[in-house]
């Protein structure tokens, strides 16, 4: 007897109701070859939780209360349910050890995704949520309903200090709300952190002055965890009320961290997602960026890069959109994936960017609203009169959508915004 | 004009010839439909570099100088050249938000698989690796020529403290040297860190007493860094010279953080991968577990789960000792990866675990030799005659196999052995 069978099958339960407080993951998986649907479902219960792969001659009592449970097997999704007792309170990186741990190696399966997780009220709790908000960010650049807007001076690297600020003078005083550094720009001998700070807070203070508008950066903090922290404290020194992290390839572990240390700084933290797509392009295998939204959301950034559906990156309209859902709705009911209830935490923002310009702005505003941030980069900079220029087309198209004028007749009477549609052209929405 | 091809090709030459400071990469990629190769080359490259997706009115002079060059295609492999200007000296997650990052998502291809990087001295430089290294985890143990040996009471969760260290109790007085915990147990509300550590310490030194061995424990620290940091000091407070961290979901910034922390204490870290088959498994897509052990050598772990070829988790041979090899070695020459000298950075050693038995243990030393971990846990908490008898019967094949041999012959007049070979077989080394 190897007593397998037997083993994984204590972690299938068909008949469970799962309890208020339990952890509830949805999972595709592929059996792999001569494994069944039921065997495989109780092998995911089992490593993320308190399984072994062999009989074992003692075993506490306790495993029968905490162990996880798949409940609900629908063809290749499976429903597994988490005791609450599983998890540590306010610990994100050992949520992703259970759930998203040894169970996308083990031989018993072909494929796995974790769709998704929906967290339960007592669980939540434990964590901070964003810090601002949507209300927040909007409070803090003195915008009420319109997308907050950003660009990154681009090439996204290669340019001095100096000549940053200066593209980033231009974004500003072309009427944009933020400029942004690129997820591989931190410090570098030729455009160093320190300088850099100090010479966009001077030209901020310019632009703000010029324009009577709340003017920001997001400038990236990414790297060792105690150098982001003195790097949040340089921009809270400088007058920034913004932060930006890598946040996948910094880690939760760190993020966490930041989030109190800028929580207490009063600085928002704008999410880069960098490394995502390594794990949720394939849509049979690894972390749903959904998954990954809802997480960031949970551990507290106030906004993230959700997803386009138009641009230059993959997605799908219906994926940006259940994204958006779950960053800003304070209850979600989404039909392929799990209801989640946030409690008291705060709504974050969808981040828009990876190949806009003016004329595809009518189409994500269509798929996203106005609750958002656009980051529009190469797609103001390449504009044929320069950055400023291409900022105002920009914010000129924004306009026009949030009056439900069609772009093309807008741009009769807006130059900037014409020769944007001419080079670029225009995406009119489905 | 769109500009797009000119634009691209900026980032392809193969003349190229790298400079002894570059950064190579190499990726294996497939274009998406109607892209060429050397268009999908020159887009990685420039979406990890300085580029963006259309035409600009100005571009610094120094991008020439930065920007990443693709300079060698075979086929679906490429090979990129960075210099090293591009990256912030001991960042981590800077160099992943770069050769790692966006260009993952990108719609020109369809898939893109980072392979490996060599990273030049005096880049490399710039880290810490590991503090102990192989030399200084075998002083710490006193183990001269053996594989070090640990395991996790199984269930992996489940126990309580009291229940947790009688099993470690049992396990270090079978001849083990190392109990480690899994990676999903970290704090529970019936496991407590802080009851664990005192108990287990307790537990420690009289094991230690009655043997006369060294015995120690891989605790499992991970949360969020400030909450590591702190309970590093505990462990080190009880008298532990081992920590654990789960390094892939805690993240490299505060891995990096807790090298410099447990490095002041003369704590080791132990490195579990979990969620690493979330990257890493498709062959055609992500990350390669070979540069995720290059990257933690890097960082600093002391030893990493590395991959174990037979047992319960996917991995082949060839893959097993290619990391083990960079994992070990100081000059690296690997036929289907690229060269690394480590210059004074310290090896580190690989760990094998995943349904381990004693029957296996002679596969696993002819992959690995004896420079690494063995955990064995169902393996030997699973044995017929109880955990301390399992225990036993993984020294005996240790034993068996340094000694070459064969483990039927040993187990003849080895009776824990005998026990267990019945119980799970025995697979004679290919």
């Amino acid at each position: 007897m190897t007593g397998k069978i037997d083993w994984y099958s204590e972690f299938v339960d068909l008949d469970y109701t799962p309890a208020k407080d339990d952890l509830i993951c949805l999972y595709y998986f592929e059996p792999a070859r001569g494994i069944s649907a039921a065997e495989a479902a109780g092998r995911i219960a089992s490593e993320s939780s308190a399984g072994t792969w062999t009989t074992l001659t003692k075993l506490p009592e306790r495993v029968a209360k905490i162990k996880a449970r798949a409940f609900e097997l629908n063809g290749r999704y499976v429903k597994v349910a988490y005791p609450i007792d599983l998890w540590e309170p306010g610990n994100a990186p050992q949520l992703l050890s259970g759930i998203a741990g040894n169970i996308f190696g083990m031989k018993a399966l072909k494929n796995l995704r974790l769709l998704d997780a929906s967290l339960p009220a007592k669980y939540i709790k434990s964590f901070k949520g964003p810090h601002h908000g949507i209300r927040g960010l909007r409070s803090l650049l003195k915008i009420e309903k319109r997308p907050l807007t950003g660009a990154v001076p681009k090439p996204k690297i290669g340019f001095s200090a100096a000549e940053h600020a200066e593209v980033a003078y231009e974004t500003w005083m072309g009427g944009f709300d933020l400029v942004k550094d690129d997820e591989n720009l931190t410090s570098t001998s030729f455009n160093r952190f320190e300088d850099r700070v100090e010479r966009m807070a001077k030209l901020r203070d310019r632009a703000e002055k010029e324009t009577g508008e709340e003017k920001d950066a997001l400038l990236n903090i990414t790297g060792e965890t105690n150098e982001m922290v003195r790097k949040a404290g340089l921009l809270h020194d400088s007058g920034f009320r913004f932060a930006m992290i890598d946040v996948v390839t910094c880690g939760t572990a760190s993020v966490q961290t930041l989030r109190q240390v800028c929580g207490d700084l009063g600085i928002a933290i704008h999410a880069h997602r960098a490394m995502h797509a390594a794990f949720d392009r394939n849509p049979r295998h690894g972390i749903s960026m959904y998954f990954l939204a809802k997480l960031m959301r949970l551990v507290g950034v106030d906004e993230i890069h959700s997803g386009t559906a138009v641009g230059k990156l993959v997605s799908t309209r219906e994926e940006v959109t259940q994204i958006a859902d779950v960053l800003r709705s304070s209850e979600v009911e989404v039909k392929t994936m799990l209801p989640q209830d946030w409690g008291t935490i705060k709504p974050a923002l969808p981040v828009s960017s990876g190949g806009l310009h003016p004329g595809l702005i009518p189409s994500v505003m269509d798929i996203l609203g106005s609750d958002c941030t656009l980051l529009v980069s190469g797609g103001i900079h390449g504009h044929p009169a320069g950055t400023r220029a291409g900022a105002r087309a920009v914010i000129q198209a924004i306009e026009a959508s949030m009056d439900g004028t069609d772009l093309k007749e807008y741009a009769r009477e807006h130059e900037e915004l014409s020769q944007a549609l001419d080079k670029w052209g225009y995406l009119r929405p489905k």
